[in-house]
Protein backbone atom coordinates (compact mmCIF):
# COMPACT_ATOMS: atom_id res chain seq x y z
CA UNK A 1 0.00 0.00 0.00
CA UNK A 2 1.25 3.88 -0.92
CA UNK A 3 1.19 6.54 1.62
CA UNK A 4 -1.24 8.75 -0.51
CA UNK A 5 -4.76 6.65 -0.83
CA UNK A 6 -6.14 6.13 -4.76
CA UNK A 7 -8.24 9.19 -4.25
CA UNK A 8 -5.16 11.55 -4.86
CA UNK A 9 -4.69 9.74 -7.68
CA UNK A 10 -8.92 9.88 -8.86
CA UNK A 11 -9.21 12.98 -7.71
CA UNK A 12 -6.38 14.43 -9.62
CA UNK A 13 -7.17 12.72 -13.01
CA UNK A 14 -10.69 14.05 -12.39
CA UNK A 15 -9.48 17.94 -12.17
CA UNK A 16 -7.80 17.04 -15.31
CA UNK A 17 -10.71 16.47 -17.29
CA UNK A 18 -12.11 19.76 -15.93
CA UNK A 19 -9.36 21.66 -16.94
CA UNK A 20 -9.21 20.56 -20.38
CA UNK A 21 -13.28 20.84 -20.71
CA UNK A 22 -12.70 23.94 -18.80
CA UNK A 23 -16.12 25.55 -20.64
CA UNK A 24 -18.33 22.88 -19.35
CA UNK A 25 -19.61 21.76 -16.01
CA UNK A 26 -18.99 17.61 -15.38
CA UNK A 27 -20.89 15.51 -12.64
CA UNK A 28 -18.89 12.97 -10.83
CA UNK A 29 -20.67 10.42 -12.67
CA UNK A 30 -19.99 11.60 -15.50
CA UNK A 31 -16.38 11.97 -14.96
CA UNK A 32 -16.20 8.47 -12.93
CA UNK A 33 -17.75 6.58 -16.24
CA UNK A 34 -15.59 8.53 -18.84
CA UNK A 35 -12.47 7.43 -16.70
CA UNK A 36 -14.06 3.81 -16.37
CA UNK A 37 -14.03 4.45 -12.50
CA UNK A 38 -16.03 3.66 -9.20
CA UNK A 39 -18.91 6.53 -9.37
CA UNK A 40 -19.80 6.19 -5.94
CA UNK A 41 -15.64 6.73 -4.99
CA UNK A 42 -14.95 9.53 -7.22
CA UNK A 43 -18.89 10.91 -5.34
CA UNK A 44 -17.24 10.98 -2.23
CA UNK A 45 -14.18 12.82 -3.43
CA UNK A 46 -16.01 15.88 -4.50
CA UNK A 47 -17.30 17.47 -1.48
CA UNK A 48 -14.12 17.51 -0.43
CA UNK A 49 -12.42 19.24 -3.43
CA UNK A 50 -15.04 21.75 -3.34
CA UNK A 51 -14.66 22.22 0.65
CA UNK A 52 -10.96 23.31 -0.13
CA UNK A 53 -12.05 25.81 -2.97
CA UNK A 54 -10.71 23.75 -6.00
CA UNK A 55 -14.22 23.00 -7.55
CA UNK A 56 -17.42 24.97 -7.47
CA UNK A 57 -20.99 23.47 -8.29
CA UNK A 58 -23.28 24.60 -9.89
CA UNK A 59 -27.13 22.74 -10.29
CA UNK A 60 -29.52 22.14 -13.14
CA UNK A 61 -29.41 20.02 -16.31
CA UNK A 62 -26.11 21.78 -17.38
CA UNK A 63 -24.73 21.57 -13.94
CA UNK A 64 -21.82 19.84 -11.93
CA UNK A 65 -18.42 20.71 -11.39
CA UNK A 66 -16.00 23.29 -12.70
CA UNK A 67 -12.89 24.10 -11.55
CA UNK A 68 -12.58 27.06 -9.12
CA UNK A 69 -9.71 29.06 -10.18
CA UNK A 70 -7.16 28.42 -12.82
CA UNK A 71 -5.67 24.98 -13.65
CA UNK A 72 -2.17 27.15 -13.62
CA UNK A 73 -3.37 27.78 -9.72
CA UNK A 74 -3.90 24.49 -8.48
CA UNK A 75 -0.69 22.58 -7.24
CA UNK A 76 -0.79 18.67 -6.44
CA UNK A 77 -0.07 19.71 -3.21
CA UNK A 78 -3.38 21.67 -3.04
CA UNK A 79 -5.49 18.52 -4.36
CA UNK A 80 -2.82 15.85 -1.86
CA UNK A 81 -3.82 17.84 0.76
CA UNK A 82 -7.51 18.68 -0.08
CA UNK A 83 -7.98 14.66 -0.39
CA UNK A 84 -5.90 13.40 2.82
CA UNK A 85 -6.33 16.27 5.13
CA UNK A 86 -3.89 17.42 7.61
CA UNK A 87 -1.85 14.03 7.55
CA UNK A 88 1.98 14.39 8.57
CA UNK A 89 4.81 12.75 7.57
CA UNK A 90 5.89 11.61 11.25
CA UNK A 91 3.77 11.86 14.36
CA UNK A 92 6.30 12.63 17.42
CA UNK A 93 4.82 10.94 20.38
CA UNK A 94 7.86 12.73 22.43
CA UNK A 95 9.27 9.15 23.66
CA UNK A 96 11.91 11.08 24.61
CA UNK A 97 10.39 12.34 28.11
CA UNK A 98 9.96 8.63 29.18
CA UNK A 99 13.39 7.85 29.62
CA UNK A 100 13.82 5.39 33.07
CA UNK A 101 16.10 7.15 34.08
CA UNK A 102 14.66 10.11 34.66
CA UNK A 103 12.56 7.93 37.15
CA UNK A 104 9.79 10.35 36.61
CA UNK A 105 11.85 13.65 37.31
CA UNK A 106 12.12 15.18 33.83
CA UNK A 107 14.54 17.22 33.76
CA UNK A 108 14.37 20.54 31.58
CA UNK A 109 16.80 19.69 29.12
CA UNK A 110 14.79 16.48 27.96
CA UNK A 111 11.84 18.00 26.12
CA UNK A 112 13.34 21.31 25.20
CA UNK A 113 12.81 22.39 21.75
CA UNK A 114 11.33 19.71 18.90
CA UNK A 115 12.73 16.51 19.28
CA UNK A 116 15.60 15.98 16.58
CA UNK A 117 14.29 13.09 14.84
CA UNK A 118 11.25 15.04 14.37
CA UNK A 119 12.80 18.01 13.37
CA UNK A 120 14.57 15.86 10.32
CA UNK A 121 11.00 14.44 10.27
CA UNK A 122 9.65 17.35 9.40
CA UNK A 123 12.70 18.57 6.73
CA UNK A 124 11.86 15.76 4.62
CA UNK A 125 8.03 16.44 4.61
CA UNK A 126 8.76 19.84 3.65
CA UNK A 127 10.87 18.78 0.80
CA UNK A 128 8.27 16.79 -0.45
CA UNK A 129 5.42 19.51 0.35
CA UNK A 130 7.91 22.00 -1.77
CA UNK A 131 8.02 19.69 -4.64
CA UNK A 132 4.14 18.58 -4.50
CA UNK A 133 3.56 22.66 -4.66
CA UNK A 134 5.73 22.92 -8.12
CA UNK A 135 3.42 21.11 -10.11
CA UNK A 136 0.47 22.70 -10.95
CA UNK A 137 -2.62 20.75 -12.96
CA UNK A 138 -1.79 22.75 -15.50
CA UNK A 139 2.04 21.43 -16.26
CA UNK A 140 0.39 17.86 -16.18
CA UNK A 141 -2.15 19.12 -18.84
CA UNK A 142 0.69 20.44 -20.98
CA UNK A 143 2.69 17.31 -20.62
CA UNK A 144 -0.89 14.81 -21.36
CA UNK A 145 -1.65 17.85 -24.29
CA UNK A 146 1.69 17.74 -26.04
CA UNK A 147 1.31 13.61 -26.41
CA UNK A 148 -2.61 13.77 -27.02
CA UNK A 149 -3.41 14.36 -31.05
CA UNK A 150 -5.80 17.16 -31.82
CA UNK A 151 -8.74 14.63 -32.28
CA UNK A 152 -8.51 13.46 -28.23
CA UNK A 153 -9.45 16.74 -27.12
CA UNK A 154 -12.30 17.01 -29.83
CA UNK A 155 -13.32 12.85 -29.29
CA UNK A 156 -13.66 14.34 -25.27
CA UNK A 157 -15.72 17.33 -25.92
CA UNK A 158 -18.11 15.13 -28.36
CA UNK A 159 -18.04 12.48 -25.36
CA UNK A 160 -19.45 15.18 -22.73
CA UNK A 161 -22.04 16.70 -24.69
CA UNK A 162 -23.45 13.43 -25.83
CA UNK A 163 -23.85 12.66 -22.01
CA UNK A 164 -25.59 16.39 -21.67
CA UNK A 165 -27.97 15.92 -24.52
CA UNK A 166 -28.83 12.52 -23.06
CA UNK A 167 -29.37 13.35 -20.06
CA UNK A 168 -31.87 16.38 -21.80
CA UNK A 169 -33.65 13.94 -23.77
CA UNK A 170 -34.67 11.59 -20.73
CA UNK A 171 -35.51 14.75 -18.42
CA UNK A 172 -37.85 15.75 -21.77
CA UNK A 173 -39.12 12.18 -22.01
CA UNK A 174 -40.18 12.42 -18.27
CA UNK A 175 -41.66 15.63 -18.70
CA UNK A 176 -43.84 14.57 -21.49
CA UNK A 177 -44.62 10.99 -19.21
CA UNK B 1 -2.76 9.17 11.51
CA UNK B 2 0.54 10.07 9.90
CA UNK B 3 2.13 7.89 7.05
CA UNK B 4 4.99 6.56 9.15
CA UNK B 5 3.97 4.25 11.51
CA UNK B 6 4.93 4.47 15.34
CA UNK B 7 7.22 1.89 14.74
CA UNK B 8 9.59 4.43 12.78
CA UNK B 9 10.03 6.53 15.63
CA UNK B 10 10.48 3.87 18.36
CA UNK B 11 13.14 2.12 16.01
CA UNK B 12 15.20 5.19 15.79
CA UNK B 13 15.06 5.72 19.58
CA UNK B 14 16.54 2.32 19.82
CA UNK B 15 19.20 2.81 17.89
CA UNK B 16 19.94 6.12 19.33
CA UNK B 17 20.63 4.06 22.64
CA UNK B 18 22.43 1.35 20.98
CA UNK B 19 24.56 4.85 19.37
CA UNK B 20 25.05 5.65 22.98
CA UNK B 21 26.07 2.36 24.77
CA UNK B 22 28.10 1.13 21.24
CA UNK B 23 30.49 -1.11 23.89
CA UNK B 24 27.39 -3.41 24.76
CA UNK B 25 24.60 -5.52 23.39
CA UNK B 26 21.07 -4.62 24.45
CA UNK B 27 18.04 -6.60 24.67
CA UNK B 28 14.68 -5.16 22.62
CA UNK B 29 13.50 -5.73 26.73
CA UNK B 30 16.23 -3.29 28.23
CA UNK B 31 15.39 -0.82 25.42
CA UNK B 32 11.75 -1.09 25.52
CA UNK B 33 11.94 -0.40 29.22
CA UNK B 34 14.62 1.94 29.48
CA UNK B 35 12.15 4.18 27.15
CA UNK B 36 8.85 3.98 28.66
CA UNK B 37 7.47 1.85 25.65
CA UNK B 38 5.57 -1.20 25.03
CA UNK B 39 8.35 -4.31 25.06
CA UNK B 40 6.35 -6.55 22.73
CA UNK B 41 6.31 -3.34 19.97
CA UNK B 42 9.75 -3.59 20.47
CA UNK B 43 10.80 -6.77 19.84
CA UNK B 44 9.20 -7.22 16.70
CA UNK B 45 10.87 -4.23 15.07
CA UNK B 46 14.30 -5.87 15.78
CA UNK B 47 14.20 -8.78 13.16
CA UNK B 48 13.29 -6.27 10.51
CA UNK B 49 16.22 -4.08 11.94
CA UNK B 50 18.35 -7.06 12.10
CA UNK B 51 17.80 -8.82 8.37
CA UNK B 52 18.24 -4.88 6.68
CA UNK B 53 21.66 -5.21 8.06
CA UNK B 54 21.45 -2.30 10.75
CA UNK B 55 21.63 -4.34 13.77
CA UNK B 56 23.27 -7.80 14.64
CA UNK B 57 22.20 -9.94 17.05
CA UNK B 58 24.22 -12.14 19.63
CA UNK B 59 23.50 -14.35 22.27
CA UNK B 60 24.22 -14.92 25.89
CA UNK B 61 24.38 -13.78 29.29
CA UNK B 62 25.67 -10.44 27.88
CA UNK B 63 23.86 -10.78 24.20
CA UNK B 64 21.50 -8.58 22.21
CA UNK B 65 21.76 -6.26 19.39
CA UNK B 66 24.33 -4.19 18.59
CA UNK B 67 24.42 -1.33 15.78
CA UNK B 68 26.02 -3.79 12.48
CA UNK B 69 28.03 0.00 11.55
CA UNK B 70 28.80 2.87 12.91
CA UNK B 71 26.07 5.38 13.46
CA UNK B 72 27.49 7.84 10.96
CA UNK B 73 26.60 5.18 7.86
CA UNK B 74 22.93 4.49 9.54
CA UNK B 75 20.54 6.89 7.85
CA UNK B 76 17.11 7.89 8.75
CA UNK B 77 15.96 6.56 5.62
CA UNK B 78 17.81 2.99 5.91
CA UNK B 79 15.61 3.23 9.23
CA UNK B 80 12.29 3.81 7.03
CA UNK B 81 12.92 0.94 4.57
CA UNK B 82 13.78 -1.65 7.23
CA UNK B 83 10.59 -0.89 9.42
CA UNK B 84 8.07 0.52 6.96
CA UNK B 85 9.59 -1.93 3.82
CA UNK B 86 8.93 -0.83 -0.11
CA UNK B 87 5.85 1.59 0.43
CA UNK B 88 6.05 3.77 -2.37
CA UNK B 89 4.29 7.42 -1.59
CA UNK B 90 2.05 6.86 -4.65
CA UNK B 91 0.31 3.85 -6.09
CA UNK B 92 -0.56 4.34 -9.87
CA UNK B 93 -3.51 2.42 -11.22
CA UNK B 94 -2.79 3.80 -14.91
CA UNK B 95 -6.52 5.03 -14.92
CA UNK B 96 -5.19 6.94 -17.80
CA UNK B 97 -5.61 3.93 -20.35
CA UNK B 98 -9.14 3.23 -19.36
CA UNK B 99 -10.72 6.46 -20.83
CA UNK B 100 -14.07 5.59 -22.37
CA UNK B 101 -13.66 7.66 -25.90
CA UNK B 102 -11.00 5.23 -26.52
CA UNK B 103 -14.21 2.45 -26.22
CA UNK B 104 -11.48 -0.21 -25.53
CA UNK B 105 -9.11 0.19 -28.51
CA UNK B 106 -6.29 1.82 -26.66
CA UNK B 107 -4.15 3.70 -28.55
CA UNK B 108 -0.62 4.41 -28.23
CA UNK B 109 0.08 7.50 -27.27
CA UNK B 110 -2.48 7.24 -23.93
CA UNK B 111 -0.20 4.47 -22.04
CA UNK B 112 3.48 5.71 -23.83
CA UNK B 113 6.17 6.87 -21.16
CA UNK B 114 5.14 7.32 -17.30
CA UNK B 115 2.02 8.79 -16.38
CA UNK B 116 2.60 12.83 -16.06
CA UNK B 117 0.88 12.56 -11.96
CA UNK B 118 3.36 9.60 -11.96
CA UNK B 119 6.09 11.35 -12.42
CA UNK B 120 5.33 14.31 -10.62
CA UNK B 121 4.75 12.12 -7.38
CA UNK B 122 7.93 10.27 -8.06
CA UNK B 123 9.54 13.67 -7.92
CA UNK B 124 7.93 14.64 -4.32
CA UNK B 125 9.06 10.68 -3.02
CA UNK B 126 12.52 11.39 -4.33
CA UNK B 127 13.15 14.50 -2.57
CA UNK B 128 11.24 13.26 0.87
CA UNK B 129 13.53 10.26 0.42
CA UNK B 130 17.19 12.37 -0.37
CA UNK B 131 16.28 14.58 2.46
CA UNK B 132 15.94 11.45 5.10
CA UNK B 133 18.76 9.81 3.38
CA UNK B 134 21.09 13.09 4.68
CA UNK B 135 20.34 12.80 8.31
CA UNK B 136 22.68 10.32 9.78
CA UNK B 137 21.72 8.23 13.37
CA UNK B 138 25.39 9.79 14.39
CA UNK B 139 23.75 13.75 13.95
CA UNK B 140 20.47 13.18 15.97
CA UNK B 141 22.87 11.77 18.75
CA UNK B 142 25.39 14.74 17.90
CA UNK B 143 21.86 17.18 18.90
CA UNK B 144 21.02 15.41 21.41
CA UNK B 145 24.56 14.63 22.91
CA UNK B 146 25.07 18.74 22.98
CA UNK B 147 21.92 18.93 25.03
CA UNK B 148 22.17 16.56 27.55
CA UNK B 149 24.62 17.05 30.26
CA UNK B 150 27.47 14.23 31.13
CA UNK B 151 25.91 13.04 34.04
CA UNK B 152 22.92 11.68 31.87
CA UNK B 153 24.83 9.01 29.81
CA UNK B 154 26.97 7.91 33.23
CA UNK B 155 23.27 7.36 33.80
CA UNK B 156 22.22 5.42 31.21
CA UNK B 157 25.40 3.30 31.29
CA UNK B 158 24.87 2.77 35.21
CA UNK B 159 21.28 1.43 34.05
CA UNK B 160 21.88 -0.60 31.58
CA UNK B 161 25.20 -2.23 34.01
CA UNK B 162 22.35 -2.59 36.70
CA UNK B 163 20.37 -4.44 33.64
CA UNK B 164 23.07 -7.01 33.51
CA UNK B 165 24.21 -7.34 36.54
CA UNK B 166 20.06 -8.38 37.57
CA UNK B 167 19.96 -10.88 34.69
CA UNK B 168 23.02 -12.60 35.91
CA UNK B 169 22.06 -12.97 39.17
CA UNK B 170 19.12 -14.24 38.47
CA UNK B 171 20.72 -17.09 36.41
CA UNK B 172 23.20 -17.60 39.49
CA UNK B 173 19.73 -18.16 41.90
CA UNK B 174 18.06 -20.26 39.17
CA UNK B 175 21.75 -22.34 38.80
CA UNK B 176 21.65 -22.83 42.73
CA UNK B 177 17.97 -23.51 42.77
Amino acid sequence: MAHLTAGVEYGIHCLLWLALERDTSLSSRDLADLQGVSPSFVAKLFPKLEKAGIVVASNGLRGGYRLARSAARITLLDVVDAIEGPKPLFDCQEIRGRCAVFDGALPRWATNGVCAIHAAMLRAEQAMRESLAATTLADIADTVGRKAPASFSQAVTAWVGGRTDARSARRGTRGRG
